[in-house]
């Protein structure tokens, strides 16, 4: 999968985030990955849910992956945050 | 299913969670499904990797959905929040 079909969910409103998958998929692109860490996590959820119940509907949740990440603060402690990845990918 | 297998998950502390997954595991349960709804899905995330990567190594995430459920709120109007099940099960 190519760097392209990533779309990192952030502290945005969900909107925008559905309106680049949207634009991703309608772009011919057949899978979109979303990934998000700590509390985006429930927003690339609901991402994940908009698009594929009003937008996209020929959509499927492919897979959906978790884990943890290690990131290292200002003060060079380590923190340990979950991480999520949903892949959508069209009907064939 | 049993509905015993099932931990809720809310806005307690995330290790409150952890330590109701890790008594139901010892207590004999080979499965485990987490449930949140909106914000509290970062932390049934939390809870599922805190649980697999310092409590119990021998299980794995078998399973995530995600779907969307319809609250009615005090005045009657309907409210879409996303839902996520976490399914955690030992290794065999």
């Amino acid at each position: 999968m190519s760097e392209e079909n990533v779309v990192y969910i952030g502290n945005k409103p969900v909107m925008n985030y559905v309106l680049a998958v949207v634009t991703q998929m309608n772009g011919g692109s057949n899978e979109v990955v979303l990934k998000a860490r700590g509390r985006a996590i429930s927003r690339a959820v609901d991402v994940a849910e908009i698009v594929r119940n009003r937008f996209i509907t020929d959509i499927d949740v492919q897979n959906i992956d978790i884990s943890t990440e290690e990131i290292i603060g200002n003060e060079g402690t380590a923190t340990n945050v979950s991480a999520i990845e949903i892949l959508l990918q069209k009907d064939n």
